[in-house]
């Protein structure tokens, strides 16, 4: 497997007064995908967090907002691994509409210490689980 | 004038369980700073939606979170304007906290037809406004 | 059919710096529980908005929250409808988690014009939609 | 002293697709004005939540949405203090803009210890201000 993939309904809620996404909402939406990739290579962000310590806060981000999405669209997400790091994994997004492309990101999350706010190495658990579900990140997106 | 500066509070409902700003209400913080100086240029953002019909969706946008900021902490976002264009502005931010850089970030924003959604010039007033109080946009941020 | 049920994930963003769900962020989630309901009554949000320029607006609503939810933890909402009315319509929510009854609320909502942010009657077809689905509101929770 | 007072604009965030406020968003900024009620008491949010352990989630809530408010409007927050229980705390919220009323709000809070999450009673030093500060809890509002 080479992607996760989510759908997501652009609701009410995510969208603004001049009727489309608003892009906060979006990264909004954006970090429930990678919560739930988390939940997906068997790490619940919930477990990782309150059992172990460890934060996953996003350092880098760059988003490309190229079509709006209007109220009650259904979105695409889909999530590659650019590259697994010793402490951050880069992660590169495609969010489509039935239109085509809406919008892509490229975001770096690092794990880190929750109590001292500071970069330590993935869990080796956490990075196996990356490398056996993402075993050849995308170059392209590097 | 060279720069438009904003205080924020950082609110608990800008913080997440692992007591850090959640970067999402971030943005949506950013939004609000945006929004404010929309005021300042004379042009609030809802006479712009609602009298003329234009919108001024971000098109881009680069983050890079330097140190988290935690739930009580009083921030300053410092907004410059790096390049004007024909229907494109370049905004660049700059966020401390008591202890230095929290984070930084470049936007792109353009001028659209809410009717259309498509690029429009920037109206004459709001453009002329835009280079009365910044009349040299900032190199080193272009 | 006399109640509709929808599953909810108590997310990240929904929980605030002492480790529960952030009051607002519940009403948000109870919003988008109600957002599917209309669509599984047929009327999309969306395109009540656009197509029709009727709103729904809330204008009274009554919470009781009895346990705290935590991140991670699974929700069931489960709407009744209480009372059918001539604009109004009267919900009665219960959330629930693992361990209980989480929160409950009475909501009213009444169909307005867009326009005139006005209440008007609902629309012929909604009604019926409504009364077809639940026959027999709810006499406890009216 | 008898009321707390604050102002608040309704940005483009807090507004949805139908261009009027978005409930949450209400609650939201009504939680803001609520933050910044203990800070005007001395007791900071995040002083009581990370310093002392203790926590102040609502329990009940009780709104009722009277008039929409458009985005970019000016709203005054008053909030009276309705009675001071033993662990509750009684709220009673009026909301108001140009044209007259827009909501109103009844809240009650409890003291909560954040490593239980159990009501205890309120510290003693947080009582006294309250007491200082609203002496005679507002019988119409009880």
């Amino acid at each position: 497997m080479e992607q996760f993939v989510a759908e997501r309904l652009l609701r009410f809620s995510d969208c603004d007064p001049s009727g489309i996404a608003y892009f906060p909402s979006y990264l909004n939406l954006l970090n429930g995908v990678v919560e739930d990739f988390w939940e997906f290579l068997g790490f619940p962000l919930a477990q990782l967090i309150k059992g172990r310590g460890v934060g996953t806060p996003t350092v880098q981000l760059e988003c490309r907002f190229e079509r709006p999405a209007l109220f009650g669209e259904r979105l695409t997400f889909v999530l590659r691994v650019a590259k697994i790091g010793r402490s951050s994994l880069h992660l590169a997004h495609r969010i489509t509409g039935a239109d085509g492309v809406k919008w892509s990101a490229r975001q770096v999350v690092v794990a880190t210490s929750l109590r001292e706010h500071r970069a330590i190495p993935w869990p080796d658990d956490l990075r196996a689980s990356l490398q056996r579900h993402f075993p050849t990140p995308s170059v392209e997106s590097a």
